[in-house]
């Protein structure tokens, strides 16, 4: 099931078979971690928290409730293994799983990695405003590759 | 496995055969909504976002990739049992899932429903900070009623 005016839709289906894609909104590049079984993951576009990735569902649904339960525990399955394998690459002090779906209703876990140098590691990284720190091509490749090696 | 500095160690444990405890450290009620297969359901201190609810591990463990991964699994469909309760119970516009554990490193899902006359819907709860909305003995009870129906 997707939906036609859905940004993730539409990134799924563009990522199918390709490394990258151009967001449907903004133009900037999405960049494919790895197909997995109910999902993709994507590397985010502020690599602030280095590693932070995005575990997209691949069937449209904006609750975990509204997805059939074997199809849920494959899609939190999947982020439970991208986020060990950000664990082992990167050696977080902590990761955050958010699953929230506010502005866009398409089932995603952010997957935050806090360091030990974070500006504000007992809080929630929303609310530390910062200008965003978008990868280069090269860090891109790197981080992912990184990510990659462990999944 | 618990650790006895652990606060939230110490809340499911104090929740053993019992409805409430005192916060170990504010001394505030904590309330039980209820035993799941692996984690005890608690109503969230500040009902701002009526039904908040904080799903908690009965392992202490900092990360979901440090469980077994049965055991992480049957954490996740305790989780997603509360959040239909929650839905079911009081029809929000949407959930947020959210597993952070910057302060308190013992698992522990925040399950905030985001209602039609939020404050700010597109954005993390974080953001909008606000005076916390303490429940009435009476008020709490009749939130626990309405989830426990659905669960």
């Amino acid at each position: 099931m997707s939906e036609a005016s859905c940004v993730f839709c539409r990134i799924v289906e563009a990522l199918r078979g390709a490394e990258t894609c151009p967001h449907p909104e903004s133009g900037e590049p999405v960049r494919k971690i790895r197909e997995l079984t109910a999902s993709v993951a994507l590397l985010g576009h502020d690599q602030f928290y280095r590693g932070y990735a995005v575990v997209v569902a691949r069937t449209h649904a904006t609750e975990l409730y509204a997805l059939p339960e074997a199809e849920a525990t494959r899609y939190f399955r999947d982020m439970l293994r991208v986020a060990r394998a950000i664990d082992r690459a990167f050696r977080p002090r902590k990761l955050n799983y958010e699953l929230l779906g506010n502005a866009v209703p398409h089932l995603h876990w952010h997957l935050f990695p806090r360091y030990a140098d974070d500006p504000s590691p007992m809080r929630p990284v929303w609310e530390h405003t910062h200008p965003p720190r978008v990868a280069t091509p090269e860090e891109a490749a790197a981080t992912i590759a990184a990510i990659r090696r462990h999944l």
